[in-house]
């Protein structure tokens, strides 16, 4: 069979369809030949012409080039669903973000957005609390969530670590998160630790009368993940977090599908090597989509370009948006804003993201220069002063803690 | 604690160190000063002082940055191998391939090369058969292997599919591969298909006298992944394949540990989202360590810059050697070429690459005037030759097949 093309800009997307948008560089090709051989090499095509291709496989699976804007280099494809296993995310990203970023007839292929069908949409479990079950399970109705990172990352002990996540709860913090390297390690042990910080946690809150929350590290290989989950299920911990792209959305799916009755909280080390360029790679709005489908019910989406981290505030506030749009009945996802926080920045953050977001302070806590308590408190007082729209310096004038922190890291 | 410095181009790694080289393009600050931040962002350090570090943790967890070409903009940087959880590759890629391509401090970041310490090279398992039990296995002493890739990628039905597989075979091809796109689709269920086309594979064993080989795809969430792949065993397949970075370096391992018996085959669909740029991301150097660490026997590469891929030819023969190369008792992994390959590519391939290869025909063989029969048999024509070391147009005189192919797509 000769030849198929896939461009047809007539083609009406339907609900069965689902729906890519790439940006692409041309290398020795025009814009439409470099069209049709992204949308043959993530389907059913390849570089040459074969026997074994027939009219009824291409009539069943053709996608379709529906749009293009050579003018800004954007090309979306609509690709029947009957393309991919629902259900299963590795495949369907195996076609739609596989092999393409490697093709010599592109200079740069950008990932930029996706949607899925229905039926596709329907196949992952999404998240099983998301925003408002977090919310009910904390008790906080509308303020901003604000947690912490122990730092340093690593080298605490298991007693140590403890010890500074409840100095961070009692300061007035609701959340403590173990750091993206922190697992199993010989100086610190992961059961030892979820026992000994849990205990801490027990006590912070029966001394503040809150609900505070602690985020145990559990990504390693699948069975070992899995059997650290429920350890700390069994411990009485509520939460786990994961770093979704170096463990791989094969195990995160099977954390989501153990049903473990856990809040799973998603650090995303990593994405930047895919997601930064604008020109190449993978956008985090679509490792947003993916994350969210699958089912964590909370992720790191970027600052806003306040703090250490690049992201820009335009796409920052995209994806919070996707990640809380409705769709299929999905519950929407907790946006987390952490890399290089202080409290100076938290009216800006609020202002640009809304109060759904959880805060994640790490150095901008634990180096106040009082002590992890402080710092802690200095963030509280930041987040009051927001909620009862109080500039910071205006409330740091009757809060140490808040002046203190702003001297240092200003705002 | 005051900040830490890393920076000690007098120290010298040893045994226990683990190894990273970054190009680095700092924006805003110095050379020097993006080395630090990156030391501190992959180790212990955040980007303030804290109170909670002690000079005890730093001089036992601290990396050093050992290595500094400014006018190549690289960096080395030895880290104590207690920063990492053994076994773990998740956890070790969250600390020196995390958070650090997202710092505003560097424009562009690139993770070039890494080499493991001994204690944590031998906490993976690595191939099970590599290389000698490849060869063993197929009893083939010394020639490259040659295979394909059923196309259209997805399309056929079972029987369509193990059809299509059996003329491979019989045509001359040692395997059979399904592509990236075909796990359990409605039109193509895996358990059908791997049934039907492992039955053809015995009617072509018998036929030739010779091994052959399927290797079905089984990415999929983990546990389900592990079902289908022991289905495979259970039915007498002696090989899986799949796709490491949609799958995730978690169930990678997964698979490894469940130690099936079974020959693991790397497809690296979506690595170009990774690697390709020379300025940012993930070599697929470092990509084929991790892999053969974890230990898959097989691992696509590239092609040399023959075919329809990126990847320069240096870039792929420094992975091969690296694959090959002895370290810590690991078996050397079969490099896979694959990638818009017909006939005409088999000297360059071979000559670039040695005899040591698996070469992956999809187009190249389905693509044929005669169909798929004559177009293994062009392939097979053309190895031959190479061995023969006659060339492929003096060949091609008195091999039909390989003329046609010769004629349709040059050599």
């Amino acid at each position: 069979m000769k030849e198929l093309s896939y461009i047809d800009l007539k083609y009406k997307p339907t609900k069965k369809d689902l729906i890519a948008k790439y940006r692409l560089e041309p290398d020795g090709v025009s814009f439409e030949e470099a069209c049709e051989q992204l949308a043959a090499e993530s389907s059913i095509g390849t570089w040459t012409d074969i026997c074994t291709m027939s009219p009824k496989i291409a009539k069943k699976l053709k996608p379709h080039v529906f749009s293009i804007n050579k003018r800004k280099n954007l090309a979306e494809i609509a690709y029947p669903e009957a393309l991919f296993e629902a259900g299963n995310m590795p495949q369907i990203l195996s076609s739609i973000a596989g092999n393409i970023f490697g093709m010599k007839i592109v200079k740069n292929l950008r990932f930029v957005d996706v949607s899925f069908s229905e039926k596709l949409g329907k196949s992952f479990q999404g998240p099983a609390f998301g925003v408002p079950g977090i919310r009910k399970l904390l008790k906080v109705k509308k303020r901003p969530l604000v947690g912490t990172i122990i730092k340093p990352k690593v080298g605490l002990n298991e007693k140590e670590h403890a010890k500074v996540a409840y100095d961070a709860w009692v300061g007035g913090l609701d959340i403590v998160k173990d750091d993206e390297n922190l697992t199993d390690m010989s100086f610190n042990r992961f059961e030892k630790r979820v026992v000994e910080t849990l205990k801490l946690r027990d006590k912070a809150e029966k001394e503040t009368g809150e609900k505070k929350i602690y985020m145990p590290n559990v990504t390693a290989e699948t069975d070992e993940m899995l059997r650290r989950a429920k350890f700390v299920k069994k411990c009485g911990g509520e939460y786990v977090m994961v770093d979704i792209l170096t463990l791989g959305f094969s195990a995160l799916q099977t954390l989501r599908k153990a049903n473990l009755g856990l809040v799973l909280h998603a650090h995303r080390a990593m994405h930047a090597a895919l997601t930064r360029s604008e020109h190449h790679g993978i956008s985090m709005l679509v490792i947003a989509k993916i994350t969210r489908l699958i089912g964590a019910d909370q992720l790191h989406i970027g600052t806003a370009y306040v703090g250490k981290m690049s992201g820009s505030a335009k796409e920052v506030i995209d994806i919070e948006s996707a990640i809380n749009e409705k769709s299929f009945g999905i519950k929407p996802v907790f946006a987390v804003a952490s890399g290089g926080l202080h409290p100076g920045h938290v009216p800006k953050l609020t202002k640009r993201m809304g109060t759904d977001i959880i805060m994640q302070f790490g150095g901008g806590v634990h180096g106040h220069p009082d002590g992890t308590r402080a710092g802690a408190r200095a963030v509280r007082q930041a987040a009051e002063a927001v909620t009862k729209e109080v500039s910071l310096k205006q409330y740091a004038k009757t809060h140490e803690e808040l002046a203190c922190a702003i001297e240092k890291w200003g705002c």
